[in-house]
């Protein structure tokens, strides 16, 4: 896969599937599968296993190959694959190998946990991962608003690899400032607060945007793109409003709901079930009503 | 160990050692050893491996046990390990059950990395890892401003061996509250951001403090806490100056010098090599003398 081509599955719709488990809290392999199909079928190009969506710090090792895994076998030719890893540089070089292995595209570099950052430590950090995999494309999730954007074009003038990247902190102008510190055209930019942010970083360059609702509602999603696409504000804005509720419900509480509610509303179809790991957790009895008619509403 | 003997080894300097690495990257044992001897001899009581000082999420697995079971053995009779565990559920049981087995007295659970916390799922995490090593003391490290005091007391109330929380938000106001929700004498209080916030934490029921310092100036801790644990705040407030600067260099630009500035004090000693791993970075060297000097001042 060229890096054009790498580029374009970027300019989409970046879908983070949910990993979903069964009743003894493994994973549940054919939901996960059945899910991934489902929104493949929907339009979806562009697939993100191990990301915050599928609860990556909750998994073992084990258990993100095989996500990793199951990911890549059900995407075959159709949807690009972009694998999330993270953790300390030797686990995620072996992840990202383990990526390449199973034919997946691109990876999804985790903002580290490492609570000590320093700016040219996080170039460091990036570049040992990128170096390990030269073929495929890496792409830093930023969450850190203090990280300057010349430090990502640092790192891709050693790391050609680092094609783009997926943008994470609340603030339009500061993304539109990072983007263009680092390259407004040399890299791909994925708004990465998904679709609450996705019509504000439009305006300021992103070309792409991740989302955990398209799990539940591939149309909405790739509704918003189009229209987005096409310049068309008000029609990307009509599908926020149709959102914004259930949106509103998974940012609450700092995020203590993002992946809860997206499941939620998956049992409520009976996609999958409810479960998440500690230290997140599923909805009270009274709280799940809402979300199903939700989920009724865009799914009938 | 009782908890009345896990409780008291709280209420004290908790010291959270640096991991030193060789020249291939690799741990350095005998340096780590000599700095841990350095540090009991002097007269500290309670060793933090795997703590954030110590490069937590830098380090692999066999890394995590190799640092537990040197500083267990160095300990031996004279201090009390308190071994700091993270990462998914799984990973956190299988670490705390190995602590236990080098002869660790507790645990410290690590803020997760999740980045979707309920409040209910915080206690479900925690109680997974406490039920699994019911005779060591539980030590929750509360780094998320936004976690109600009551959510550590449902904890306790079935797990008992959750003895006392290391709280670090750096807002002594909300630390009184939340502690007195939790129970202000069912725990004990460490106040998490070391010696700039211990004089504030302590004047509010804190009877212990973490600290990276103590690896550099263990003279330095324990002056503050005896000030602290006499009641003598102008005394405490001496040490506060004294180490005011080489704190300031520790947190400039959100930490990102943490544990840096710690080992290049150390390598200016001659006690270990200054580098750190990634997402940190050591120090340019036009900013290595500052760090030199003091160290110089504290140990001629």
């Amino acid at each position: 896969m060229t890096y054009a081509s790498q580029r374009a599955a970027l300019a989409d719709v970046v879908a983070i599937p949910v990993t979903p488990f069964t009743d003894d809290g493994s994973i549940d392999r054919a939901a996960h599968r059945a899910l991934l199909r489902r929104m493949l079928d929907a339009g979806v190009h562009t697939l993100t296993p191990n990301g915050n969506t599928g609860e990556f710090y909750a998994l073992s090792a084990d258990e993100r190959r095989a996500v990793t895994e199951l990911t890549a076998e059900e995407a075959g030719e159709r949807a690009t694959v972009l694998v999330g890893v993270g953790h300390d540089v030797p686990t995620a070089v072996a992840d990202a190998r383990h990526a390449q292995e199973t034919g997946a595209q691109m990876v999804m570099v985790h903002q580290p946990a490492h609570p000590y950052v320093s700016d040219a430590g996080w170039v460091d950090y990036h570049r040992a991962i990128a170096e390990a995999v030269p073929a495929l494309g890496v792409v830093p999730y930023i969450r850190n608003e203090r990280l300057p954007g010349t430090r990502l074009a640092e790192l891709a003038d050693t790391c050609p690899n680092v094609i783009g990247a997926k943008y994470a902190v609340p603030d339009a102008a500061r993304f539109a400032g990072f983007a263009r510190d680092a390259g407004l055209d040399r890299f791909v930019w994925v708004a990465g607060l998904a679709e609450p942010y996705a019509p504000a970083y439009f305006s300021a360059g992103a070309t792409g945007f991740t989302s955990g609702l398209v799990n539940v509602a591939p149309a909405l999603s790739l509704d918003m793109l189009e229209a987005l696409r096409s310049g068309d504000y008000p029609g990307a804005m009509k599908v926020w409003e149709e959102i914004r509720r259930f949106e509103e419900l998974r940012a609450a509480g700092a995020s203590a709901n993002n992946v809860t509610v997206v499941k939620e509303a998956l049992a409520a179809l009976g996609l999958c079930r409810r479960d998440v790991r500690p230290p997140s957790k599923p909805l009270p009895e009274s709280e799940r009503a809402e979300v199903a008619d939700i989920a009724a509403r865009w799914c009938p």
